[in-house]
């Protein structure tokens, strides 16, 4: 007998490293910046070729990477941001006992190990990729996200130009080129229409891109647990979101430890780390939303820029007029953010003050490059709240917003639902298009159903799909958890596959180049009974091949002319494949008829001896 | 320690019994019909009120009801089909050693125990439901999937003017009634835009309709096991996938048993029964395809008919021009159904025998009332290959033979596919309208992507809402365990959980009335911290319930005024209760601005001490 392992929280937590099945990190360089290494995983088919994919897991599947949680990642872009020579370093805000939950007197959490001097932009500078990409400068990060884009895929050709035709994908207006070039990068940066997150305190970073003609983005959420044991937990739940596919990484953690956990995770993130400064801020103030103020929630902002948070959502949407729209609302305020805000107003009759202060955060965001991910507060929480008053007079704000920051060139993306019914999904993507000026949008599913609790990730990957293909640049993972509580590591991987899938399906409808690739190369896997190969290109091979096994566990199966579903006598692909040997032999175009000689030749196959049944060898 | 439980087939197994949570099953009578009994589900509610779903599960969830497989269930239409008098009862085909997958001296397995005596159209009678409503006569059928579609819901209002109209749903052309009345059921499948399927032979049957003015349905396929140890086994298949919502069951059993196998199904199951006769009638002749006849096809069909199956796939439309159209695709011919009939096409260079005697099949159909469930053998089985010119073909040859069936009085329903990216999904619902004009589609997902395996429920559910709200009546499940093995209970479930969610979406945007409501209900239970009533309104209250108590098991957080996300602390809903409050002592419209005794309210709200945090009771 095995001892028990039920409970997680017995199990040994490390870092996961292990690379993926037949699989090897690569590395791009640039032309325009050589010393950029652009990482990608390829994986190595049974037959012989190999296939790029996008990659998030950083250097933790890389086995020639040294990882120290303790030293964290290195700094790749460390001398990219030095080139540029616009920043200095200075002596930074002390950390106090408060930024991680306890009263003055605390002294226990100081971790220091990974206490970095910071960096800010110098008197008059701006050190936003917006910037720079309205100068006309192409940085190492824009080239970078090219590389990373292309996949090495788009300029694969080879598919028939009826099936291209038919395949090309409706973009409902996204402008996406066959090959993403770095001045494609700067000229959608520099427009609004992407964001690239990059806090110039994120030297560790591997930079990646959030807008409609790129490819469709997704985002994981994690938190401290008040049981934590370790950092390395913490920072495993990081890698382990990463490594599925999350592209950007939300830390939501409250209470105690937050600081220090948050230097851990970004030292160690190889993705953006976005935050909510607000829910922060208001712990500071004893949880007391009333006693929030502008100098607490701005020494927050600049305590986390410091520690190099690539993006904020920041609920200045959240006015004074619209709160009272939400009264006659099935579920009222769901978004947290939005509620802390709301009741901040009502209680001082006066405006959020994060919107009195707008120009006042722009000015640190440009300091230090933090985007903007402005916050729907106001967001719907059941379909019958979707698309109301309340929800779309905050959108309107949040476009007025857009356009304040854009003046001081800050990179904005703009945050949406929630729950939504199908049939409204396209008027928010459409209004958000239009009343903010085509910033990307990153919605929170939206869930299509509020029936379904413990099924949410499924109920908003419908919701996700359609807005993804619409144009929303980022989608929001939701676990099955949603609603009911905390996502262990299977509920992350669950969420992040039913994502990584919307996502997916949303760049082959939208017709992102070389997208669709991996179908077919999936697909021919399976049709050619190349089972590895079927299980290697797969979202998540572990399952796929696990499911497999436990129908047909027998190593020989991995090479059956046959799937298991139908088992060994019984299968169509088998059917097909002799189907199409003998319509070869016809010698027709198979675009038009069938040939003169097809009687004679059906009465030669049946001469010798058509089998349907494949000859068992392994029916066990 | 428990004892190992890991190991399914150690399990007992007996048919799942257990009425849901909180639920009782309640009748609804007829008028036109008075001694018709429709079953629903009654939720009780923790706040003294009572809500109705529809309810797929049968007596199984009725604890009045005495269960026994060997007997079968009570024969709810023998009354109604007898009243008619155009039956009559008849000796019946002799059960065959072949009809269970034996040589002809084999005498095993021959279960008598539920052979009936069945029953046909009287000479020069036609007994489908179709032919009724031509004739403008509304069956029992009729009038209980009136009162079923309705739920007791449909008619209640109450919303508000502006929520209903901003929800009211965008339904594609499809129209559907406020009230379903039995004389709109009978116009519909007069109209061929509905099928109710249900074999005279079928008396055990609680009737359902497929049309797209109507909730849109779902079918759980099963299997036989080659290791099944009982009849319990297979016929709980059949109860669990009824049990979590399938409106239809499709049994595609093959091999061994096979016509005892579905008497025990069809004489206990409460939903239509659906089969592929192929599948059995290429078993009879060794799996040799060109070896097929249309004597042992036809033979099978009255085997089948007599059992009482309630639809048919039939794979008329593989045409013999239509298969070297597939010789390019990137993964062929998919469908088992279509393969063999492709193969069967070249061996003989003939048109498909189905095609040729489509008028003979018609008139089994009319005389035992089965529908045609017409197969869509050449459908994608990749993203490459969808509405590619073979797929298509063989749809415009379905509405060829809709038309004839038609003639027949024969109803008729159109599968789809498949494996469709999103933007070309609504060409295949557009297409099928036009062609098989406006014959119910029943489609198989569509997958919106191939580079899942393992999560295939969630990358066809995708697809399923789309075409749903589209138009498709009925959506054929996928399983996470489909392309890899044999899906278990637990995979059945979630497949049928991720196409109830489906159909639900769909529901909700076409605006079926009444639909919404079960979310608005829902909706308020989680705002109102009613977590019992939450899970009991959900899909599936064992998982969600189970989920909630992951993070906190004790009794008394279902009644806590928080959620798991947040803790007692910090949520977000609590938050907006105040806020709700406050703005009611307001007196303000909330739809138009802030009074002006604001300020004073605010500073009274102020000194009366203002919490956004709960004062935390049971935080262990």
């Amino acid at each position: 007998m095995q001892e028990n392992r039920n409970n997680v929280a017995d199990q040994p937590i490390s870092i996961t490293r292990d690379p993926f099945p037949n699989s090897k990190k690569v590395y791009v360089s640039g032309s325009l910046h050589p010393n950029i290494r652009v990482p990608m995983r390829e994986i190595e088919l049974t037959n012989g070729t190999r296939f790029t994919v996008h990659d998030t897991s950083g250097p933790y599947t890389d086995p020639e990477a040294t990882i120290s949680v303790e030293h964290g990642l290195e700094p790749i872009r460390q001398a990219w941001i030095d080139q540029r020579q616009d920043c200095e370093s200075y002596t930074g805000r002390t950390v106090q006992p408060e930024d991680n939950g306890f009263s003055r007197a605390e002294t226990r959490w100081r971790y220091d190990g990974l206490k970095r001097t910071p960096l800010r932009a110098k008197a008059g500078k701006n050190v936003s990729q917006m910037h720079y990409a309205r100068q006309g400068i192409i940085t190492a990060e824009m080239e970078y996200i090219a590389l990373r884009e292309n996949q090495k895929q788009a300029l694969l050709t080879g598919l028939d130009q009826e099936r291209e035709n038919r395949l090309k994908g409706f973009s409902f207006g996204a402008q996406i080129p066959r090959e993403i070039t770095p001045e494609f990068v700067r000229q959608e940066v520099a427009a609004g229409r992407a964001i690239i997150p990059a806090n110039i305190n994120h030297p560790e970073l591997e930079p990646t891109i959030i807008g409609r003609n790129f490819l469709v983005k997704i985002n994981a959420n994690i938190g401290n647990s008040a049981v934590s044991s370790s950092i390395e937990e913490e920072v495993e739940k990081m890698v382990w979101a990463t490594r599925w596919g999350a592209d950007t990484v939300m830390d939501l953690s409250t209470g105690k430890n937050i600081h220090a956990t948050r230097d851990y995770i970004l030292r160690n993130s190889p993705v953006p780390i976005g935050t909510v400064p607000i829910y922060q801020a208001l712990e500071k103030v004893g949880g007391k939303a009333e006693e929030l103020t502008w100098e607490i929630f701005r020494d927050t902002l600049i305590e986390q820029a410091e520690q190099g948070v690539d993006y904020f959502t920041i609920h200045a949407g959240v006015l004074l007029r619209y709160v009272p729209l939400t009264a006659n609302r099935v579920t009222g305020i769901v978004s947290r953010g939005g509620s802390i805000l709301a009741k901040w107003c009502i209680a001082h009759h006066r405006e959020n003050f994060l919107y009195t202060h707008f120009e006042d955060i722009c000015e640190i965001m440009k300091a230090y490059d933090v985007s903007f991910s402005l916050g729907d507060g106001l967001r719907p929480g059941s379909l019958a709240d979707a698309n109301d008053a309340a929800q779309f007079g905050e959108l309107e704000t949040l476009g007025e917003l857009t356009k304040i920051a854009w003046n001081h060139d800050v990179q904005v993306m703009i945050e949406g639902p929630g729950h939504v019914p199908m049939h409204l999904i396209k008027e928010n993507m459409d209004k958000e298009l239009k009343h903010c000026f085509e910033a990307p949008f990153y919605t929170l599913g939206p869930l299509t159903t509020d029936i379904a609790p413990g099924y949410d990730h499924i109920t908003s990957a419908i919701g996700a799909a359609m807005i993804g293909w619409y144009g929303c640049a980022m989608l929001c993972y939701v676990t099955p958890k949603e609603h009911l509580g905390l996502p262990n590591r299977e509920d992350v991987r669950q969420g992040i596959m039913a994502y990584k899938i919307a996502a997916h399906a949303a760049d082959v409808a939208k017709g992102h180049p070389g997208a669709r690739q991996r179908d077919d190369e999936l697909s021919k896997a399976r049709f050619e009974f190349r089972w590895t190969d079927q299980f290697n290109l797969s979202l998540d091979p572990e399952t796929s091949r696990s499911f497999h096994d436990e129908t047909l566990p027998k190593d020989s199966a991995k090479v059956a002319h046959f799937c298991s579903m139908c088992g060994p006598k019984f299968c169509s692909m088998k059917i097909t494949q002799e189907v199409r040997d003998y319509a070869e032999k016809l010698h027709v175009d198979p675009n038009t008829a069938i040939d003169l000689g097809m009687q004679e030749q059906s009465e030669h196959f049946r001469a010798m001896g058509a089998e349907i049944y494949v000859s068992p060898t392994d029916e066990s």
